[in-house]
């Protein structure tokens, strides 16, 4: 599934919302631990069936299940399973390495894992992206600007006349069509998305840092959106860990449920 | 162990070779599967053993173990488990998140799976990077110019008066000492290695790109070595798949031992 499933979901859902499950071990209900054998299993499970009536995508970040080890690779081929169709499923996974090294990530995220889409770094340049580009239905979304406040270590400076997430979004769009090719553009920087949402009206943009992080909701819905409503706003702390008692699946449904509402006033 | 533990190893093995463990299924020897029940790890292990006394340093490419799995997240432990004490063993998976997930692969990598170094992509900036130099005993070395073809879409564009991997190298050595920050330099990119070696004479490299990727070895050892010896010249494929035979283990290690002789006429 691609930009046309994703838009489809834009649709019928109402929402822009993306649910990043990052699975903190540390920060999931003690009370899972007593009566499941897999409580974190049972925590995603739970999390998902209480956020797809308002979200259009699950954003899994790799990172928190590489520190669990081999279970850990266990519980995200599992969490997979669990997300109903049609939803659009991301790893996010940044990951950037030269072509037959890239080759067995896209082997890994699309075949093994099934993924719809990765988010990848450019920093090697094509070589990085195109053996992800090779899988039909897959699609890549490529780090532009992204949210944390260090991106102006490098993003910001200048190449070429213009700040360097600008080049990477000029370079990056000549490597496939928006069908197949996405970017991360970060929350926390809604001027800039405005201008990329002016360069690029008709791409998908995958923006994190609502929440947590601190980006405004509506600054992203109404500089982020564009004429096609190609947009997935992450959220995942915020939805996650809304509570930490037997009602958290309750308590996730109603955040997501709440920004859903928000989204939709600007659909 | 960091750049102090590294340099005595070559000091001892009168190398600066690294074999990297790039270990892809399809080119593993057929008999290995009649033989045992993990083909891929005997392999390993006898790769690991031929090579071990021609070699400081073995690199993990960590897209060719998520490739096969939770079994391959598998093999990577129990293949760090076999690498003789004091090799220098990298985690070679380019990763580079925000904060508080930089912080989850550091657990993955540097306590779960005890690497010695990670390889780290510097496009996120200083944050993506902190994490991993909260651990005394740990390096990370961060991308700057790679030996693919594609490197020149980003890393040679003009910032500041310079190359951006340049801009990387200024910027980097400012997150750390050299004990703990190490850089990926393209072997590749001879005349370049010798204008980076001119700005960071102490500095340890790892140059990957010898062998099936075209650098030779004799520009890296001219260029690169520096007044420290601080460097890690890798070979993956170039001495894995000498011979897809009952003889693989003593050809990969006839290879090694021929780099290493290489190697210590500029010792």
């Amino acid at each position: 599934m691609q930009r046309t499933g994703l838009l489809k979901q834009v649709y019928q859902t109402k929402s822009n919302l993306c649910v990043g499950l990052d699975t903190d071990p540390a920060r999931v209900p003690k009370h899972l631990a007593d009566n499941y054998q897999k409580p974190l299993l049972a925590f995603n499970q739970s999390i998902i069936a209480a956020t797809a009536p308002y979200c259009i995508a699950y954003k899994i970040n790799t990172a928190f299940y590489e520190a669990l080890g081999s279970q850990g690779w266990e519980l995200m081929e599992a969490t997979i399973q669990s997300i109903p169709a049609g939803k659009f499923v991301i790893a996010d996974a940044k990951r950037g390495d030269i072509g037959n090294t890239a080759a067995q990530y896209a082997r890994a995220f699309f075949e093994l894992l099934n993924f719809d889409a990765i988010t990848l770094s450019p920093y090697m340049g094509r070589d990085a992206i195109l053996p992800f580009l090779d899988y039909p239905d897959k699609a890549v979304i490529v780090l532009a600007l992204t949210s944390n406040d260090s991106a102006s270590d490098f993003q910001y400076l200048t190449i070429n006349d213009r700040p360097m997430y600008q080049q990477v979004l000029a370079e990056a769009s000549t490597w496939a069509d928006q069908e197949k090719l996405m970017f991360v553009v970060g929350a926390t920087k809604a001027e800039e998305l405005k201008t990329i949402r002016g360069i690029y009206p008709h791409h998908s943009l995958l923006v994190p840092g609502i929440g947590s992080q601190g980006g405004s909701l509506e600054a992203v819905m109404q500089h982020g959106l564009g004429p096609d409503l190609a947009l997935m706003v992450n959220v995942s702390r915020d939805i996650l860990y809304q509570s930490s008692e037997v009602d958290f699946a309750e308590a996730a449904g109603s955040q997501a449920a709440s920004y859903q509402h928000t989204m939709q006033k600007f659909l």
